[in-house]
């Protein structure tokens, strides 16, 4: 994380001044131009007053919970989910509903049927660099998707903060590029890109529902701070953001290729895995049986923290999310080879 | 605020690295040490692990409500109270208590008397410059107070917002430098001192309750901006603060005598009011009768926002609080001018 960088933002001559007072409601008039800025660069056409100004994606999904659905409310989310993994939803009342994924993304044939059924009242996908899958969901299953959430009006809250962290090739524009309805709920973050401590994230949609969002955030903790908000506008405004992006591609690309070396080369005999063109996640399918909660157990001893597949779907027994972010390369390579070893000696 | 000495904070020469990484659960280690060692400039002693970086003192309120109490709990307050002035409480839905005060404070021979009947579990107050009285609670009083709720097992809760914004000379200490059972969780904030957009705030309190507030915060929001936690530590390390605060005493000072001397010269007619040795408010009782929603809308359409008591006090319909803290001398002088005018004008 460029923390050198980031100071030197204070430095930087701008016409903008740090204002240290309490922001307005949504956030500041200046990071919510940036955002729309770079929202445009991905297709997104929308002004300040669509936009506010959260902690991050965390915050973003309690407001939510708070502000726009009711107890006993049903969230449909793809399987597995991150939503799974966090207890937002369901501490606040509300039940999860699975709906499954192909390659592609989520079966968009079998959520127009569930609804019905099932009266879902929201629909939550990460359509790029799916967590914890890493899965991209293309572009005619993103059109399917808004076609079958708009025929069946079920609303869409798209997570986007796996999207700028591609690879090779730019990937198909968000959902809510595409939303002409105000269908779509749209989360991005700074905290996969830049930094997770900034807690600088925007949540962007139709403006009486961000009216609603932002009321609920003041209730709570009456904004986010002026600082971060100043730095992460810099950041966007003078072009670091855009320079650093590609610095973190680059970083990112040469960790998922040792991982995939690295898996190649220990885990071929007993497992198999996706090659993700972006994110941090790599979902790791053993193919031999042993007791999960057995290899978590030894994992730990050796000081390696596995992530579990049913921390993403409760159902799950044979998955593992192999994250390539954090990690060095040589911790990565250290970790992965023991893990190999601990996965054959699990074996039934 | 120092928005120019802020900037500067991120090119000072310093050992501590600005860390942009998710932080420790309770708020980073830099922070929490210098928050503690300005502790220990008003007696109280206490080490890192006692402490939780928060958003403010509202998402402070929150983290309690949500952590500690109980639907249906009875918090007791002092009358008039901020409390009743926010949400969190009531819509938690907890009950607030009102305890009469009088000019040395909260009446502790009442509050002993009240917890037996009507079961508190928390006295929620404001020793030292009181919102919204300006009220500053004796050192006899602070006693007292911490004798009747060690005996009758009453926890407290220190809001000390203001407690640096003294005019002429120290204050006592807070109840919780003279709390030896671990019976005060203590409020601390940049927000009144420095600047309120930073979002920095402190509770202070025994370490399981910190802990699990500490669990409730990381679920809410993964902690507050590393940003702001860093340049405010660097702000408290670098002496900084000290040379501000000095700063901000005369010019508080400057403004409370300003609005004296108005009130003097045009309102002692039709109003009395109590002559505050610090912080932001003075606590204006209105002598004649005439229907306060009426001048609220009257003062509203001359520009002036009122803050009438009935927003701390359910029952109150005599007082106004007057805060000399945010407007400039000129905008006080003239906006009080005035107010003077439409009192006179709206009496019965």
């Amino acid at each position: 994380m460029p923390s050198e960088q980031m100071k030197s933002i204070f430095h930087r001559k701008t016409e903008q001044a740090l204002s240290l007072g309490y922001t307005e409601p949504k956030g500041t008039l200046y990071l919510r131009e940036t955002i729309c800025n770079h929202l445009k660069t991905k297709g997104i056409e929308v002004t300040p007053p669509s936009v506010l100004i959260v902690s991050g994606g965390l915050q973003a999904l309690q407001l939510i919970s708070l502000g726009l659905l009711h107890k006993g409310s049903t969230i449909f989310h793809e399987t597995p989910s991150y939503l799974t993994s966090v207890n937002v939803f369901q501490s606040a009342g509300m039940n999860l509903f699975d709906i499954p994924m192909d390659n592609e993304g989520v079966k968009t044939d079998l959520l127009g049927r569930l609804k019905r059924q099932h009266n879902g009242t929201l629909f939550y996908t990460i359509p790029s660099f799916h967590n914890p899958t890493g899965i991209l969901m293309s572009n005619n299953r993103r059109k399917q998707l808004l076609d079958v959430c708009s025929k069946e009006r079920l609303p869409i809250l798209e997570d986007d903060v796996y999207g700028d962290l591609w690879f090779e090739q730019p990937i198909p524009k968000p959902l809510k590029a595409q939303d002409k309805q105000g269908l779509v709920l749209y989360m991005g973050s700074m905290s996969k890109t830049l930094s997770p401590g900034l807690r600088i994230g925007w949540l962007v949609g139709p403006e009486p529902v961000i009216d609603r969002l932002s009321d609920i955030k003041m209730q709570t903790d009456y904004g986010s701070s002026s600082l971060a908000q100043f730095a992460v506008a810099e950041w966007l405004a003078s072009g670091l953001y855009d320079k650093h992006i590609i610095h973190i591609r680059k970083e990112l690309k040469d960790r998922r290729d040792l991982t995939l070396h690295i898996l190649d080369k220990y885990f071929s005999e007993v497992a198999t895995w996706n090659n993700p063109e972006g994110g941090f996640y790599i979902w790791l399918k053993l193919n031999v049986k042993g007791s999960m909660d057995k290899l978590f157990k030894k994992a730990l001893k050796e000081g390696i923290l596995l992530n579990p597949g049913n921390i993403y779907d409760r159902n799950d027994s044979s998955h593992i999310r192999i994250s390539y972010s954090y990690a060095t390369p040589k911790q990565l390579e250290k970790g992965l080879i023991k893990l190999a070893q601990l996965i054959k000696e699990n074996r039934d």
